[in-house]
């Protein structure tokens, strides 16, 4: 944070008090016409009742549950390869996975499944699989690692624990309904037993179906985050699909635990929380002025220095030249408080970008350099992910690097 | 179990697979119909816009969040009481706390709320404060404690782990969206700071809103779940609401953490998982017949003995001569995977009944000398909590123990 900025004289927060301090539940209202970059990808809200029955589809060039806009609960679990384990038997894991992931998503038992009167209600569930960096080695392909995976990605900002870092093998299930997704976890999870052990499983929540429809989620620092995202008519897909080799249709994905420090938080002056992201915490807009998605101007001045700091958040994480962009899909988490009575919350930051180097490194590197959010936000846990691309009805995910030669991204 | 059963002829099961594989999504219709007893008490479901903005009434002779009908998550927080800590001191927390939840309830931001724009949105919020054992030694009350706290019940069947017991204070904040959840859970634990720390934090979910309404819940078992509750035109409010002493108009509660084995329950053959519980697995009738809300015969037999057989989950748990009857309220709960590795999934068991000692305590007595269930469950955690009054504006929770003279309940 700049310092000298504190006494900041903008009445943004003053103004959002007042309004919400009248208007009360009304106010959701006076947002809602904003819409928001995930949102205008989304479809208009289904009917109340058919929240349970919508379904998303899993065939297709690429896989489900990365340009698909984001569902309520996401459950993330990295798994461990089992000594041994080598292309033919996970040749076999992603044949039995795909099969259960098309039937799970379109509202069908899996194969064997436990539970199947579970299955009934998908709530547009998606199932995504990835390839951690050790995977390709149990394969005797390292050549097809995506460039920037090793060694394993870390900045001087992190504070890594092993118990939410790496892992070979990713599942992703996102779904409207946290039974769905839970069952569909479980269903997952049990039939890798053979192959594969869970090294972590985390889970995280967006608003619920019908909570705020067609606006920007809030974090847990209140923030309205997922602002600039990509959308379709920008680029969404060069930012996302690789185009290379074995990876061609698929994307790369690194999934960090941030917790966050709301204690310290709470205690900055709001105006002072505002400069860091460069944003107004009432309606998303820039510093600089207009409404949420208006360009930010990052050159503009007042009698304090730059509107928006040399440090804020989005100045340093705003694209070079066009060049790293990324597609984030965050999800808040709240795990109460761990074995030391300390509060467990944050941020299930994931990011897709065709290219892991190329895009997201820069991006990373900027802020681990200088970002006003490091001050209240710690990495705990990383992982990366090579997310194959999608099969059509007959084929299975992962194909396309298992039964291709040596032809790295 | 009863072994000799294992070969039940119903065809129940079969036919519940064959449904399933041909109608997939739209079987959800075909079970829409039964409604549920805590269903029975819902409105109809609202629009899928209002799920954010709908308020349910803080103030009145109840608190709400127990006869309420059950919104998708659940966050319970126990406490413990700061050394030194007394009646005065309990009674500005209280203060400070039925401010704050009348306000965040309402949709409005909390004195002093870190984030006032997550208040914005309470999808259904409530918010219920309750006492355990500690606090009435706090304030020098022990003649007021409910009967059965002391000493804390524990069953030959527990395996209770202090992470999940006991607390001085409950905090159980419910609503339709996680961050309308996340956000008053963490305003009112920052209000307590200076009177009590965080002894366990816990959530759970159930269906989200419009998945599927009207229909009873499942759990992660795959059951239905809150069948035989009692409903409004069934003597609800005499099950759950004291009229006794300073509890008049409250009730008693317990929480029990009780973990799924999930793994062994999957290999127990359908059947025998429908004799465990007495009742079917696709539409939860009797296997007596019917329907899910017809009547049990609990003195049927076939040729094999008892067809809801003795150990049978409802069998014990049912209330005698309708004494024992109590109101659950439970939610799933999925951690994923401990720091050993082991699934840790299950449901986290809440129950509110006028009396403990004389409704809940022989229901688990019951079901813990004898419940087929009991093989694949197991109590890790165990608190309970008088539950005050509601209060009218202007008044506070918690006044007609801390304002009154000695007449315990
Ligand atoms: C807890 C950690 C973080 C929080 C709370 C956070 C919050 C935000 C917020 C509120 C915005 C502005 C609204 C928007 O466009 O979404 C934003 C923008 C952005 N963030 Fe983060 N962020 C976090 C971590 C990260 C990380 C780790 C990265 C990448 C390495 C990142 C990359 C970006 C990008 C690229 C933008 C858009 C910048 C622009 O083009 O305007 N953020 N973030
Ligand atoms: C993981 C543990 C448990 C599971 C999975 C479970 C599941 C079920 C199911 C599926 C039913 C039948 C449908 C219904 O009426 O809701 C039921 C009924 C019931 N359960 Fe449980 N239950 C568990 C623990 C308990 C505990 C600890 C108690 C009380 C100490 C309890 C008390 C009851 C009662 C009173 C009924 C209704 C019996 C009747 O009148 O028909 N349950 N339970």
């Amino acid at each position: 944070m700049a310092p000298p900025e504190e006494t900041d004289p903008r009445p943004a927060r003053l103004s959002r008090r007042r309004l919400l301090g009248y208007t009360a539940v009304g106010v959701g209202g006076a947002v809602a016409g904003a819409g928001s970059a995930l949102a205008a990808t989304q479809d208009a809200p289904p009917p109340v009742d058919a929240v349970g029955t919508r379904t998303v589809a899993f065939h297709g060039p690429h896989q489900a549950g990365v340009t698909t806009p984001a569902q309520a609960r996401a459950v993330f679990a990295g798994l461990d390869l089992r000594d041994g384990v080598g292309a033919e038997a996970i040749g076999r894991l992603l044949r039995l996975w795909t099969q259960d992931a098309a039937a799970l998503t379109a509202g069908r038992p899996a194969t064997a499944d436990p539970a199947p009167t579970l299955a009934e209600r998908p709530a547009g569930l998606t199932v995504t699989f990835g390839f951690g960096p050790g995977l390709f080695d149990a394969i005797g392909r390292p050549d097809a690692v995506p460039a920037g995976f090793v060694p394993a990605p870390t900045f001087p900002i992190d504070r890594l624990l092993p118990r939410w870092s790496d892992g070979d093998l990713l599942v992703q299930v996102c779904a409207d309904d946290s039974i769905a997704a839970a069952h569909a976890v479980r269903v997952l999870l049990v039939g890798a037993r053979p192959f594969a052990t869970v090294r972590w499983q985390q889970s995280g929540f967006l608003p619920h179906a019908g909570v705020a429809p067609g606006t920007t989620p809030r974090n847990l620092m209140g923030q309205l985050d997922g602002t600039a995202n990509p959308t379709e008519n920008d680029g969404l897909d060069d930012v996302v699909w690789s185009r290379e080799g074995w990876l061609a249709g698929g994307t790369t994905m690194i999934l960090r635990r941030i917790r966050m420090d709301l204690d310290e938080w709470d205690r900055v002056p709001p105006p002072e929380q505002e400069q860091a992201i460069g944003r107004r915490l009432s309606d998303g807009a820039p510093l600089t002025g207009g409404r949420e998605h208006d360009p930010a101007d990052f050159s503009r001045r007042d009698h304090h220095g730059l509107v928006i700091p040399a440090d804020a958040h989005i100045r340093r994480a705003r694209p070079h030249h066009g060049q790293d962009r990324i597609l984030r899909r965050g999800y808040s988490y709240d795990d109460g408080v761990d074995t030391d009575g300390n509060p467990d919350a944050g941020l299930l930051f994931a990011s897709y970008q065709a290219s892991f180097h190329r895009q997201f490194l820069p991006v990373q590197r900027r802020l681990a350099a200088l970002d006003a959010l490091n001050t209240w936000t710690t990495p705990v846990g990383s992982a990366v992910f090579a997310i194959p691309p999608g099969c059509e009805p007959g084929g299975w995910i992962g194909q396309t690097l298992l039964e291709s030669a040596a032809d790295g991204p």
